[in-house]
């Protein structure tokens, strides 16, 4: 396992950890100077932070700082209560290829989507079947796009607390079914976002990570999971405030060969948006050395 | 599968549901008149309640309404910091599995337990399997007590995000797995309650209820999955107000021959607590026809 302690080269900085500083949003322009200056080596960015950015000046602003991406997030939502629906969402998801490609991503993040209209408050059906269904569609056809595009898919499992208005995706198990049935190769065009605060809990990970193996483990995520959560969206834990042994899990990914970044991704309202980036920041890179 | 428009005779009410009247704390004794008066059949009661009523006068109730508890709530929180942690966790078990008896319930519902501390936000440690070890090891004990007893253990899976601090068995597959290695003979001493809130997302869960077949079905408990939900613990909804298929499930269930109560359970602090007692049980019935 990778010594963490000496230095924080396999850093990698989700952007929507500092998407606010001090309670304001942040142009992502300055979020990657930020990065930059601390000798940040990797970034993952939003499309929306790239796109309010634009697009070729954030490509420049990337080969300039010599960062790379640790991934890009996100495509997916697939799921949609009709036709037209459901072709925005591969429309759309060809363009966060496309981006991607730009932008050098070592992977695009799938967040599959759920039940249509259910992030809106108005689930569309309960029939999380038939999302699941549209998903695997989506992921099928995508996967052509992107393979050709040489662009990696990682299939990001979302804590089942997200099943009806995100991600229908919940489990390392059902993303690597996806992945068996999709990829049986294992040519590495498709694989999993392991973010342990989605997975922490589920006591078959050990056993799945090492069933996706080297070329299936495309992104690791971290933050923590703090008790009490206040919040099912936006109280994530800097690593080390709460109970997820992330050493183990990072263990257990690189005892399959995962030598990529650790990418910090933490959305906390009432908590690390509302301090400066600055602060954020070096605490990022020390948890990252001495908790990771 | 079961007709349950035309009546409620299958109907139970987790006394949890009605534990606030427009806020105000209610004694149990005043939750079982209600439910009596409403031809409702079986109730499922806390601890606290029961011990805040007294025994004797909560079985003398029951009795003199022909009432039914489809569980008593609850046995588990095995997971301790200490030894003498395990001893007080496995001593009050036992008077949990008395209390049961007395009224006659036909299971004991165990919330199992997460990390140590970590529900009054101070976990002893991150290992969650040490965690999972000493709940086996306590259900392994309780269950010689229990089986003598003629008192059936319900394992309740919780949702995953009840994982730290409530309870780390959190699928049906795992629970069933701690009910394969303790109760090979599927005799009936122990299986598990299925609470449609904690497993509904769960890609799994057709399967693993077949797995359990009817020897293994000992609760049904129903409310809702609400989008968005506001807090992870009390913000559970009435069945037919969000996302849950909870008639799909009961027919998994019915098609293994569970032919028991399907027992409405919904904490809800901020909605169905700051209610009148008679809306909210009124409610129970009218959704249990329609919508369960």
């Amino acid at each position: 396992m990778r010594n963490f302690s000496r230095d924080h080269r396999w850093l990698s900085i989700n952007t929507a950890t500092v998407r606010k500083s001090r309670g304001v949003e942040q142009p992502l322009t300055t979020i990657i100077e930020a990065c930059a200056q601390r000798g940040i080596k990797a970034i993952s960015p939003w499309r929306d932070q790239v796109a309010a950015a634009g697009l070729g000046e954030v490509s420049r602003l990337v080969k300039t700082h010599g960062l790379e991406l640790s991934g890009y997030c996100r495509g997916g939502m697939f799921p949609a209560a009709d036709a037209a629906g459901l072709k925005a969402a591969h429309d759309d998801n060809r363009r966060a290829v496309d981006e991607a490609c730009e932008l050098n991503a070592a992977c695009l993040v799938l967040v599959v989507g759920g039940l249509p209209g259910a992030l809106a408050g108005k689930a569309a059906h309960k029939d999380i079947a038939l999302s699941r269904s549209q998903v695997y569609d989506g992921i099928a056809t995508l996967l052509e796009y992107a393979r050709a595009a040489h662009m990696p898919l990682a299939i990001e499992p979302l804590h089942p607390m997200y099943a009806a208005d995100r991600a229908c995706i919940n489990t390392m198990e059902h993303a690597l079914d996806v992945c068996d049935a999709l990829d049986p190769g294992k040519t590495g065009a498709l694989g999993v976002a392991v973010d342990v605060y989605h997975v922490w809990w589920d006591p078959k990970l050990e056993a799945q990570i090492e069933r996706a193996g080297k070329n299936r483990l495309l992104a690791f995520h971290v933050c923590d999971w703090l008790t009490p959560t206040a919040d099912l969206l936006n109280d994530r834990g800097m690593m080390g405030d709460g109970v997820i042994d992330i050493p183990k899990i990072r263990g257990w990914m690189e005892a399959q060969g995962f030598a990529g970044y650790s990418e910090v991704e933490i959305f906390s309202s009432a908590g690390w948006w509302q301090r400066e980036t600055s602060e954020v920041l070096d605490t990022c890179i020390a948890r990252h050395r001495s908790t990771v």
